[in-house]
């Protein structure tokens, strides 16, 4: 292990380190983040993002790999600091393409397991277990696992050493004094660290908008107790993200406590348990989690039932317990549900829908602010500039983040006193380099979004969007004419073939002038001996948009389509 | 004016008052009340409701008026409690089928003025000026309209008396000790209706989830001062909503105060505030008011630009500013811009994305909880409880509220000691009774969501909602093939077309498999003599949605089209 321990070398111009992000700046998710000294490159994570709402049918978001395939020969390895979506989701779609080491602890290597046999490739890649405090070689550098605490269990900061100086490169964190399973973050490791001479910092934005600290997750075991006491003589049904395994077993800890079985219902939610159990990450006592199955043989109040859907996702299993479409669970007034987690933004109105909808089978519903039944697993402000205070770096580089937060953090370590011009920035694709006399951005690389739509990968495009986005505000009316090529006159059609426009049965008179119209667009393009397709599409274009938009003031996509004979 | 103030008359069992909600439960917006009585019925707010992100296209929802329509000799008139769109904003479709006279405050008649005029109706239906305090008669019932404190000045509530008995509608509201314009809730009046006995309140539950009081909207003026200030020798762009007139009034207040002229952007702003001034709602010294396209000609430092686009629509003045295609208004370092309101729950993403966008321009941007730079116009608990207190109603209904709400309100009315049976959460369409000694659901009428597109009316309807979604998830395929009658034999194609489905130019492959798919079904089904259109139609969809889906994991809508010659 390398530290720049010589204050004479300090402050010498040194060889830059190159950093270079391919995701998580500017947006929330899709963290990747690659790490570049002569002929040695690495990536930090590999994530991926959930489409935005203008982003129709795509199923997720990953990076542009480009940069990492034309390295490929210089790639030593992808370090993963926890297992998350967004910093491990998009790993498949890069290993099917390269084929390199990853580096985890064992539960986001055992969660990497489960997406690697997704996609056929699990034996094909090399995971290899690291523990906090060790460290890999990276060619010329060494990356050491760091503990923090985080929503997810085994999470880790990463000291990266280079040539040019330490770099810490936080991931997600938070600090936790009281955490609930595993350590707590390793503060002092920071310090040491940051007493030795820390380059530069590399911390996570998500929650710098808000004030003071995180609460510990044990606050929410202390609410959960008071709610399971309140529901007394009901059965218990908590949503909360899979990955939470801290919170599951806090669910499961206070149903031991009331003598409650635990059953639990949802795909990634029996996924992310079982792996848990196996790996040594939860402990569930023998005899007390039943199948979901079996629910019915026991009475309501000895039973708990850990769901997803804590999101309002429509496919989730408390989706289809609030639609009365859940296999083996139907709510009434006899059930407690609490659903423990906030709305991420963009979901508020899918957790809305599903509250309302429980309610109305007359159960209890618990949500969002009314009881402290979720934390935050990212750093307050205060955490922050504990990170900032702790690791001492001569550059600063806030990560994870739209550009509001990045800006807020900037600002954060402003008043912190690191100089402005010591503070970058960045945007994904820049190539960022540091060496001990300043921080500047020297290039840029091919970096952006990549939709995965089905199996699919980058096929979905702008113009795709485009035509999705305007088939889905006004539908399409379909035109279809056989034309006889000498003459160009008209031997069958046209037809037209209306979808998603107006409900055509009480529409006769309209789509009947639209007929009209398009026999008159083709009879004057035979009178004027148009015969160029493209020229005689247009026309029919042209003149039915304008006959639709005075008519409906609406403009669906209009598709003509000539045969020749 | 009636009142029941013989305590002899109040126990008897008397005739019920008919109340039949439209709109407003159960759902947020759309508020329109029935009441009815013997021979005569009016309605009270004749609102609209913003689409849902699943209503594809729509432009706004308005109710099933079915019911007014066939009662249409009943209806007496139409009263309003205030200009907002959800209570106004469907007026104009309404008044389009039947002709009454309407009534309402100053303020509000004025915006309904602007909206007749749009829809071609000014001066051909009735509009009558009410002031608080005054009495309007409806048949054998005699509407009071009692002032109350909200987000728009001119706010009323309303005693409706009755046969049975007075029914408190309280509209919109809030308790605001220290308003901008106007006067203060009269508190008194509702406590001495209260006192008299009021058979049943209907209040609105939007602010339910909320404890304490909403702070009154001259904290907002304190709170742009120290903004002002703070944005010294800097431009300042203000965005609020346009009908909150009071944040207005507070903007131009302290845009004098330190010497700032005044312009305004966005439509519906230039619009509301030229109506508040006309109308004597808003006062701005003379020659403060500037023209948006003279801005140039004065410094930044004594520039205030009001404008729309608080809520991040798209189209707003202030996404056109964010996005650098304002014609007016460049942002930059030299911009401090204020988002003086809070996201509508389903708008956050909306608002995030212009506030990233705003601040890539350099400038400052204040935003949401940063400051208390918005305030609430309705009730919070304790305000709700004290229009409990001051009505002492027998019977109560929540209004105005998705379920939660309602049942929130409904818990909040137990607690203060109404008997659970004299509560009742109700749903739009049903025919709900009140007499001195019950509430109940007698019936329903025709009740729900009508879909305005363009200048359709009601014709995008469940069926064109599904086919937009479809074409919005995956695209569409356009299958194409002229057949020879007689035979069945394939004369012409088949053409395959697609849109918004995969970008073809990089997908020929799969596009000829997809071709060469077609056409076999065609030669089965001609070899099978198979000639009726609907079946081959139908071979045609499955071979190829079978196709397609093995070979992308995607279902785009498949539009099989056959002429025949």
């Amino acid at each position: 292990m390398k530290e720049s321990k010589n204050p004479e070398q300090k402050k010498q111009k040194r060889s830059p380190i190159k950093i270079i992000p391919l995701g998580g700046l500017d947006e929330i998710g899709k963290n990747v983040t690659c790490y570049e000294y002569a002929n040695d490159m690495f990536i930090v994570d590999c994530g991926l993002a959930f489409p935005d709402a203008d982003m129709l049918g795509v199923d997720l978001v990953i990076p542009d790999f480009t940069y990492l395939e034309k390295n490929v020969n210089k790639l030593r390895g992808i370090i993963l600091t926890h297992g998350h979506e967004d910093h491990i989701g998009s790993l498949p779609y890069l290993l099917k393409k390269l084929n390199v080491p990853v580096y985890g602890t064992k539960l986001t290597l055992g969660l990497v397991e489960g997406k690697l046999k997704e996609h056929g490739l699990l034996g094909k890649v090399a995971l290899n277990v690291v523990k906090p405090r060790q460290i890999v070689k990276m060619g010329c550098m060494a990356v050491e696992f760091i503990r923090v605490n985080h929503s997810i269990p085994d999470a880790v900061a990463l000291a990266i050493h280079t040539p040019a100086g330490v770099i810490v490169h936080t991931g997600d964190f938070k600090v936790d004094y009281t955490p609930i399973e595993g350590e707590i973050i390793d503060l002092a490791r920071f310090g040491e660290l940051g007493n030795k001479g820390v380059l530069a910092l590399l911390s996570e934005s998500t929650n710098v908008e808000r004030p003071g600290y995180t609460m510990s997750e044990r606050k929410v075991g202390k609410s959960l107790d008071n709610l399971f006491k309140q529901a007394e003589g009901k059965r218990i049904i908590v949503a909360s993200f899979a990955s939470n395994i801290h919170r599951v077993q806090q669910i499961v800890d206070n149903a031991q406590q009331y003598g409650r079985k635990v059953a639990v219902s949802g795909r990634s939610m029996i996924n992310v348990v079982t792996k848990a159990i196996e790996l040594g990450y939860l402990y569930i006592p023998e005899n007390m989690l039943i199948d979901i199955d079996t629910i019915n043989r026991y009475p309501h109040d000895k039973l708990v039932i850990i769901t997803t859907g804590s999101q309002g996702e429509p496919m989730s299993a408390l989706s289809r317990i609030a639609r009365g479409d859940h296999r083996q669970v139907t709510a009434t007034a006899d059930d407690f549900i609490i659903i423990s987690a906030n709305p991420i933004p963009g979901n508020e109105k899918f957790v809305t829908r599903v509250v309302n909808d429980l309610m109305k089978t007359g159960a209890e519903v618990i949500y969002e602010a009314m009881y402290e039944v979720h934390v935050s697993g990212h750093a307050c402000q205060d955490e922050l500039k504990m990170m900032l205070s702790l690791t001492k770096p001569q550059f600063f580089m806030p990560i994870h983040g739209e550009f509001k937060h990045l800006k807020k953090h900037a600002a954060l370590a402003r008043s912190m006193g690191i100089a402005p011009q010591n503070i970058l920035i960045g945007s994904i694709g820049q190539v960022i380099e540091i060496d001990g006399t300043e921080i500047k951005c020297t290039g840029t690389v091919p970096a952006g979004q990549v939709m995965v739509d089905g199996i699919g990968v980058g096929d979905v495009g702008s113009i795709v969007l485009r035509d999705r986005k305007h088939l889905a505000e006004d539908g399409l009316i379909v035109v279809v004419a056989t034309i006889e090529s000498e003459s160009g006159a008209t031997v069958c059609g046209p037809d037209i073939v209306s979808r998603g426009f107006v409900y055509v049965r009480e529409s006769e008179e309209l789509m009947d002038g639209a007929k009209k119209v398009v026999r008159a667009s083709l009879d004057s393009c035979c009178n004027k001996g148009l015969k160029e397709w493209g020229a005689i599409k247009q026309v029919i274009k042209d003149d039915l948009s304008d006959y639709i938009y005075a008519k409906t003031k609406r403009s669906p996509m209009i598709l003509p389509v000539i045969m020749e004979i």
